[in-house]
C-alpha cells in the first residue's frame, strides 16, 4: 500500500503553496540537489572524461529509461531517455512510416500542437504525399480505416484531460493494419499504463511533468520488442550506431532500442531524474489511480457547488479522464493569475481553460479543499476583474 | 591581457592528475555546483512553473547563444543553445539544403562520423537524389564545383587537429553558388573564429569540449543574419513558434533564430553552462590562441625529442592546427591507458592515434613538460605490453 503521507515528503513544496500544476511541471524531489551535486563533483569533477565508463553515464539512456519502464507497462529494455519529447514524436513517427507502406496519419484535434508541427514537418520532408488526418477525439475510432498506416495519439488531452482508450485503439489500429505512436506527456506517473498488454507499437513522453524530472528533463522513448529491431532511423546519431567509437564511415544501427540514441545525453539532467524516479520504487500504480480519481472527484464537487460560473471541460466520469481537471471560465486566464497570487497554482490553456494537475504524490485533501475555497473566493469576488491578472506573461 | 592564472583557479581540477582531454569533455568549473544548486532550490523549488517567466529559463536558449556568440564572431542574437550537436547539424543541413535547388552535399572524410551519418539519413529522408559527396581534406577546394549545394565541413578534425582555412572556403563556396554549414566542436572555446567575417550561412558546435559545460551540456546552432528569417526548418517544434503559448494548428516559424528552437530546453543544464561560460568573460580569443600555440608547439618538441616511435598526426604549422596534438603510434591505445593510469589524461581514436588537448585556461607549461616526461618514461619501459593497458573499455 503506497503511503502518500511519505511520498509527500519527498518534495520541496514552498511554504504558502497549493501546487496544482505538477502536470506542467513536477516540484523538486528532495534528493535532487545532492543527486547533481554528486554528479558533478564525484563524477564530473574527479572523473572527467573517465566518468562516462566509471560512472556510468554512457547507458544512463537506457538505466533511466529501464527505470520508466515499470510505470508505462513497458518490457526491460525498449525504452530510452534523452533529447526532446519533440524530436522522440520524429524518431517514432518516422520509424513507424518505414514500416507501411500506407500514407494516411491519423490522429486528433486534442492532440498537442507540437506533435502536430513535427508531423507535418516530418510528412513535408519525406516529400511522398503523405497526409496528416486531423479528426476530432469522438472521431478517432471510425476515421481509423485501411487507408490508415499510422494512428499517433496523445493518449491524455492536454487542455481537458480526456483519455484515450489506449487497449481499444491500438486493437482497432491493429486490426486495420496500421501502427500506433502514443504520446504519453500527460500519462507517464499520471495514470497506469500498458503498452505492452496493449501492444502499442511505438510511444513517446517527458519526465518533467508526472515524473518530476525538472524543467528540460529529458524525454524517453519506447519501441515495441516487435520493431526494435527493424525500426528505420531517420535521426542517425552516432550513439545509436551498432559501434559507436568504432568510427566507421557508414552508419549501421544498434540492435534494440539503442538505435534510437542520436547525440550526447545530458548527463546532469539525467542524474536529477535519477533522483526523481526514486520516488516511484515505492508507489503502487493503482493505488496512485485511486488516490487521483478521488482526489480529481472532490476537487469537482466542490468546484461546481462553490463556482456556477465554471464549466467542467473535463469529462466526469474518472475512467476517461487522465489526472488533471479543467473549468472552462471567460475570464480563465485573470482569474487564474489571481488564484496564482494566493498561492494555489494551477494553469490557463486558450481560449478559457482554467488547467488543475492532481498529483497525488504531493497534494492532500487539504490542498483540495483549500483549493476550491481559494477559487471559490477568487470568483465570488471577481478577482479576476483587476487588470494586473489580465496583464498577459511569456510563458503561460 | 588574459590572465592565465586566474582562469586555472577557476576549475576544479583532481590532485595529480594532467588534463589533456578537455578536448572531449572540459574539466568541472568551479562555480559549476553552486550555480545548479541555486537553479534547483532558488528556481525550480520555489518558483516552480513560474521560473519560466520569473527565472528567465524560457529565454536561456537565446540569452547562452549570446554568450557564446562573441566566442565564434557571430552578433548577438544569430546563436542558439540546446539539443544536441548531431540534430543540430540535421537542423542546419536541412535548413541549407532548402535555400538552394542543387542536389550535391560536399564534405571530408575527416569529418566527425556522427555528421556524415545524421547528413546521410537526412538525404535519404528528403528521397529526391541528394548526394553526399566525401573527399579527402585536402581535396575540398577542388571539388567545390557549381553542383555543390551546401559544403558541410567539421573545421578542426577531431582526430589529428587540423583545421580548414573558415574564410577561404566559405568564400570558395559562396563564389561557386554553395552554402556553408560548419561544425565547430573542436573550434568554438578552442580557436578564434571569426563566423561573421567569413559570411559562413550555418553553423554547429557543442560545448561539452573547449566550452566546459560539462556532460552532455547542450549544443548551439548559429544561422547567418542573411537566412534567419528564411532559413526553412525540418523540426518544427512548438517552441520554435512564432507564438508558441498560442497554440494554434498550424506551424508558423518564429522570426530569426529562435526558428531553430524545438523542444523544451534542459534548464539545469544551461545553468551548469551559463557557469562554465563566465570565465570566458576575462578570456582575450587572441591571447588564449598564442598561448594555445605556444604550449602545443612545446609538447610537439618534447615528444618528438623524447619519443622517436611516436609520429605527430597533427599539422607542424599551427596556423594549420586546432588546440590539439596527435601522434600516431601502433600502441596507442595501450599506450594512452597506461598514461592515463600515471594521471595524464588524453584519449585515444583508432586506429592508432594518441589525442592530447591542448587548453590553456587550465593547462600550464609545467603540465606539458610533466606530460612528455610520463609519456617519454611509458614509452622507454613499453609500459603499454602489459595486458591491463590493452583490454578496451565501452568508451574510449
Amino acid at each position: 500500500m503506497t503511503d502518500f503521507n511519505v511520498t509527500r515528503t519527498r518534495f520541496h513544496l514552498p511554504d504558502g503553496v497549493i501546487y496544482l500544476d505538477g502536470n506542467s511541471l513536477g516540484p523538486l524531489p528532495s534528493g535532487a540537489v545532492d543527486r547533481a551535486t554528486r554528479a558533478m563533483e564525484n563524477e564530473w569533477g574527479e572523473m572527467l572524461i573517465g566518468g562516462w565508463n566509471t560512472a556510468g553515464w554512457i547507458d544512463l539512456p537506457t538505466t533511466l529509461g529501464d527505470r520508466i519502464a515499470p510505470l508505462i507497462g513497458a518490457a526491460p529494455g525498449t525504452t530510452l531517455v534523452g533529447d526532446t519529447l519533440s524530436i522522440r514524436l520524429y524518431q517514432a513517427l518516422g520509424a513507424a512510416l518505414g514500416l507501411t507502406d500506407r500514407r494516411v496519419v491519423l490522429t486528433d484535434s486534442g492532440n498537442f500542437p507540437s506533435d502536430l508541427y513535427m508531423a507535418r514537418g516530418l510528412l513535408k520532408t519525406l516529400g511522398q504525399g503523405h497526409q496528416l488526418r486531423i479528426v476530432d477525439p469522438e472521431a478517432v475510432a471510425d476515421a481509423l480505416t485501411q487507408e490508415v498506416g499510422v494512428l499517433m495519439l496523445t493518449q491524455v488531452d492536454y487542455r481537458t484531460g480526456r483519455m484515450h482508450d489506449m487497449a481499444a485503439l491500438t486493437a482497432q489500429a491493429h486490426a486495420m493494419g496500421a501502427l500506433t505512436v502514443w504520446d504519453l506527456a500527460h500519462s507517464a506517473g499520471a495514470v497506469p499504463v500498458d503498452l505492452a498488454g496493449a501492444g502499442a507499437d511505438f510511444a513517446v513522453g517527458c519526465t518533467y511533468k508526472f515524473l518530476n524530472g525538472g524543467p528540460g528533463a529529458p524525454a524517453f522513448i519506447h519501441v515495441s520488442p516487435r520493431h526494435a529491431d527493424t525500426a528505420p532511423t531517420l535521426l542517425n546519431g552516432w550513439l545509436g550506431h551498432a559501434a559507436p567509437f568504432a568510427f566507421e564511415a557508414g552508419y549501421r544501427p544498434a540492435p534494440g532500442i539503442a538505435r534510437m540514441r542520436v547525440g550526447t545525453p545530458p548527463v546532469i539532467q539525467m542524474r536529477v531524474l535519477e533522483a526523481a524516479l526514486d520516488i516511484w520504487d515505492d508507489v503502487d500504480m493503482a493505488d496512485l489511480r485511486a488516490r487521483s480519481i478521488a482526489l480529481s472527484d472532490c476537487f469537482i464537487a466542490g468546484v461546481e457547488a462553490a463556482c456556477p460560473a465554471l464549466t467542467l471541460a473535463s469529462p466526469r466520469d474518472p475512467h476517461q479522464r487522465g489526472s488533471q481537471v479543467s473549468f472552462r471560465f471567460a475570464d480563465g486566464y485573470a482569474a487564474m493569475q489571481a488564484l496564482i497570487a494566493r498561492g494555489v497554482i494551477g494553469d490557463f490553456r486558450a481560449p478559457d481553460i482554467m488547467r488543475f494537475g492532481i498529483t497525488p504524490l504531493y497534494t492532500t485533501r487539504a490542498d483540495i479543499d483549500a483549493a476550491v475555497n481559494h477559487l471559490a473566493e477568487v470568483i465570488a469576488t471577481r478577482a479576476y476583474d483587476d487588470p494586473a491578472f489580465r496583464a498577459r506573461r511569456a510563458v503561460t
